[in-house]
């Protein structure tokens, strides 16, 4: 019967109901189905039943879905005593998440007389604005309560559409798989978050802030999802035809790639030549991220294979060097090291977006070009422009991402919010019933409750 | 070499190669393609490659195997001892379990010319009653052999697709996504078997009826697959077109309504204003049970979000007041708590879906009310009369459920089956070879035999 | 500071490093996108978008992926102490080998003047290819550096798309599912491998050759993903239409059927008639094996479920008196027993599709028979030739796979790929950064780092 800050008895629930109830009435008020999902439009107009644009998106959904939940979930599981809140946080922040975005997205970018129109693509989007939320959670995972991250989440979706209505629908930018979007913003927006937060007593929990030997299987299976359906993700949203098939292929060449850079670069900076999980399991994946924006355009099978390479690179490095220097000289303290998974890589695959752009010509594209760079085909902008633009939008969406993450740190400095005491940080048994496991001298398996909560909340909640 | 009732070695290969020849011996004399599987048939008409109803469902026909196998598997892997059982038996019943109703329900409802015709349309029909097999599963966790087990399925796989008839095709009701076919038949009868099957000595087995910490992760697999999947479930078997766009839809916006209301639920009831991993890997899919009748409907996102929020609620109450009620005063020992995961959300689906039936216009659905009321759209009914016949079919379940499950559970004592004696209940070593973990001095882990089912055996075997 | 053999510091990241600039270099030279994939040409014709292949095969290859990736990954993590080798390995050599069969898979048959075209069929071909090195991987694991499995992986690779031109392009033998090219090779090239290999102290490895509870509910992770997506995996090339619907059905019946038989055998051969988690992890896929080659065919219903039947009996009894033999007598150390699921259901399989296309005719194929006997429809060939040249396909194989892996076997015992001492196989701490578990009195989680390294490499290397 503690009564401490951290205690969610009261706080998670309105929290929750609030948030959802007020999610219902605006649905209530503005959402509809759209041409695709309503039963008399469709049937109103005569079409193949393939014709529905769920049968070409639906799997792609499915697979980023998995990314979301699956893979995001439990690449954090790594923890050794945090593995019901990585997946667990995750889950609820998601849940939460794809539904305001759907509402943020639809406000800034769908609206078709007063209503926001849902099918297939809305709710890719929302998966992908969540997924950007996810991202900032890695900065902050272990020193976040549940409320915190749900308000995180509310802000960080609405100035994600506020962010994405202004790189796609005003400076023109092209970015489907979310280089600039989703993972450029959503790390330096969490990077932001945790400078805000900064911890000096953090070193109390750091006994905890690493891996066992089975968190690291959990974390691999989040690993290979996402690294497996990044193709998927890439391609989602992407023009239907040669479009979606070719962002599919690049994203498959520069994951590939960059999984050999990784163990390259893993035993030649790891202790003792010996492989490091944190690479695999992070940097592995940089070529997914570093082929969001040029992954549909033609950047060749061996131009994305660069890439990937490249991203593998930079990424180990980040690792290796720049995370303590953060952690050291700007106190930035990134728990699962996003800068080097989805900062850099997001920064290099916006360039190379930007330069791919501005290479583009007819005679590559034919009349694909349509696709690709609607405002180029039709002469609107050359693609000179169009390059301009994209380096535009990295910077809008760093300024972004910095301002909306140092308000937002700001605000989860309140103290109603719960967060937990430094020594009870990257420990599970703050929010959750947890069993604990002990090996009696019979060999068998039998349950202790681990009662350190108690001990971990009294004495040191501010 | 003990010799105990729980001996599997002739009884188990016995009782599989039975079957295996019996299943083999039907399909040979019954099965044939269906017209799109079937070289000759399909080459026989012109048509596109992609009419094939192949690519309209195999994709979700994939989502439904995975929540089935992986799904179903892992989320009862929570137990501590019992993981091997847990996702080894499942795969077991399963595999008979689609084999078996692939002939049942071909016999009740898809003859042609005295031929049961398969495609990828009877492989999710299959594998949905082996859904149902997998919830009555539930109820009986680690309580029985696998021989109990197949003997369950065997008859619970007939009076599904004797129940599914008379819905269906007698009452002409709609359950695409199965509230009542499934999840209300499948609680139900599982909670009357474990009835019958009531052990007033279970608490001899108590301290392995409960988790350990990466047990719970393991589950949570399951939950994720199952709540991810479930928009490809409820969809699966949903007309071409807006119909399986719009079912897909529905059911993503009410799990993750359920999932926002089930941690506030969780918070508000468990220990000390903590989460509770029961609530969160059961509860959290409520919401997709919910949706199982409706979830093809015109029932808006809005109200596919009202219908995930109460299932929500309802589950979480249910695991902490209701269990333990059924259990102590009405001697139901209902292991996963199918009851609220299935149960209670079934019954709320039905009712749901008999609502909004009764709703339905033509001025909504235009065109599309063909594909979802097709007897109201040729006049044959009026929407209440639908709506009443959704209510009847729900009684009718429970009464099927219920009286067979009385029946089963009673066939199911006869003690040759093989059932382990009260002291061994939740525990792998009974029917499997299973490994040890130790850690020695060294913090090396070694393997030790765990020899304790000549313990567990020998006194206690009836 | 040790400086051992396995040292990887400076020999993984070279090795590396060299490939993938080769194959950067080789891919900016050779390959190119294909007609559907590049926008251009792609839009230089009028067509529905949906008959852009992507539509027909990305679903079944993004299974195919997973098969690879998580389904073998995780099916090798069922030894104690060597989860991240086979995670890890699994995939490095995965990545590696899907770019360089693109190139050799393209060279040998997919050459259009001069370049190599590739899409989604040359990334699902590339991932089959992939398949088959890490069924060799299997019988060497644990014995193996980084180095040796990428050298393996490229002579294999080489060797694997020669074998698969004689065999598609020469013979005119099908193969859709591979029970040839891809489970037979893969397995008799890894057990010639392995036998080259033998390493007569490998018992002072052999306690850690064992599994402990929990890494056997990871492998069966890898078991279900192969299991579920094995239909995808043999109709993932099949012709569009019928053909790749009726291969996925008669594949989900072997595998039912075989899981079936594997239960079965099992209990009737396992130690005091239990189950053994080795036979259900293992034997229960041979089902999907052994359809590789008739899986497209008429095979029918029923014939599927007993060459499932058959395989899954057959697998159980070669783990059970086989691979004993094998190790004792021949010399032969299967670690995975590769031999059971992916030798002998290899060669059951080849059988089978030679016996089926022997009897095939036109009154059951109709119009159908151009797409899976193109040779017989047109004529050129009878069906008793057809299933000749099956059967001389299958001897090619297994002569290619074994002089193959005599060769490349040799090739693997230089000195510098690093091997582990015959004390440190099965082993992750050789090759990777390990974090310990430990339980202290409190209960909770702690991290010890296994400094057994040093140990283990100083006093054995050779």
């Amino acid at each position: 019967m503690t009564d401490t800050s951290t205690n969610m008895r009261t706080k998670l629930p309105i929290t929750c109901f609030i948030l959802e109830i007020i999610l219902i009435i605006l649905f209530g008020t503005l959402v509809q189905y759209d041409y695709e999902t309503d039963a008399r439009a469709w049937h109103n107009k005569t079409h193949f039943d393939f014709e529905n644009d769920f049968y070409y998106r639906y799997p792609s959904f499915q697979d980023v879905h998995v990314m979301i939940f699956i893979g995001f979930g439990f690449l954090m599981t790594f923890l050794q005593r945090y593995g019901f809140s990585s997946v667990g946080f995750n889950f609820l922040i998601a849940a939460f998440s794809l539904q305001w975005a759907t509402l943020m997205q639809g406000f800034f970018h769908g609206m078709h007389g007063g209503k926001i129109h849902v099918g297939v693509e809305s709710m890719i989007n929302a998966d992908f604005c969540t997924g950007s939320v996810l991202i900032s959670f890695g900065a902050v995972l272990g020193k976040t309560s549940p409320i915190q991250l749900l308000v995180m989440a509310m802000f960080e979706v609405t100035l994600f559409a506020i962010n994405e209505f202004i790189l796609l629908s005003l400076l023109g930018a092209r970015d489907a798989g979310g280089s600039m979007t989703i993972h450029t913003f959503g790390a330096y927006f969490g990077l932001m978050v945790t400078r805000i937060l900064y911890r000096p007593n953090l070193d109390k929990s750091k006994h905890r802030n690493c891996s066992v030997y089975h968190s690291d299987l959990f974390a691999m299976i989040g690993t290979l999802y996402l690294w497996m359906f990044w193709p998927s993700f890439n391609s989602a949203i992407t023009a239907h035809g040669d479009d979606q098939h070719r962002t599919a292929l690049n994203t498959y060449y520069s994951l590939a790639a960059c999984t050999m850079s990784t163990y390259a670069m893993s035993a030649l900076t790891a202790h003792d030549g010996k492989l490091d999980m944190v690479h695999i399991q992070n940097a592995a994946l940089a070529g997914g991220v570093a082929a969001g924006t040029a992954g549909e355009m033609m950047l060749t099978p061996y131009g994305s294979m660069i890439v990937g390479f490249l991203a593998g690179i930079i990424s180990v490095l980040g690792f290796k060097y720049l995370t303590p220097f953060l952690e050291e000289k700007l106190k930035i303290q990134d728990t699962c090291g996003i800068h080097n998974l989805h900062g850099m890589p997001g920064v290099l695959g916006a360039i190379v977006g930007a330069v791919t752009a501005s290479l583009a010509t007819v005679e590559v594209y034919g009349g694909g070009l349509r696709d690709v760079f609607p405002d180029v085909a039709s002469n609107k902008i050359d693609a000179s422009y169009q390059g301009s633009m994209q380096a535009v939008s990295l910077a809008v969406t760093l300024g972004v991402a910095l301002l909306g993450g140092l308000i937002v740190g700001l605000i989860l400095k309140l103290p109603v919010f719960g967060t937990p005491p430094d020594a009870a940080c990257f420990e599970d048994s703050v929010y959750w019933e947890v069993p604990g496991e002990d090996l009696n001298h019979d060999g068998q398996l039998t349950v202790v409750r681990i009662d350190e909560t108690e001990k971990l909340n009294s004495p040191m909640a501010q």
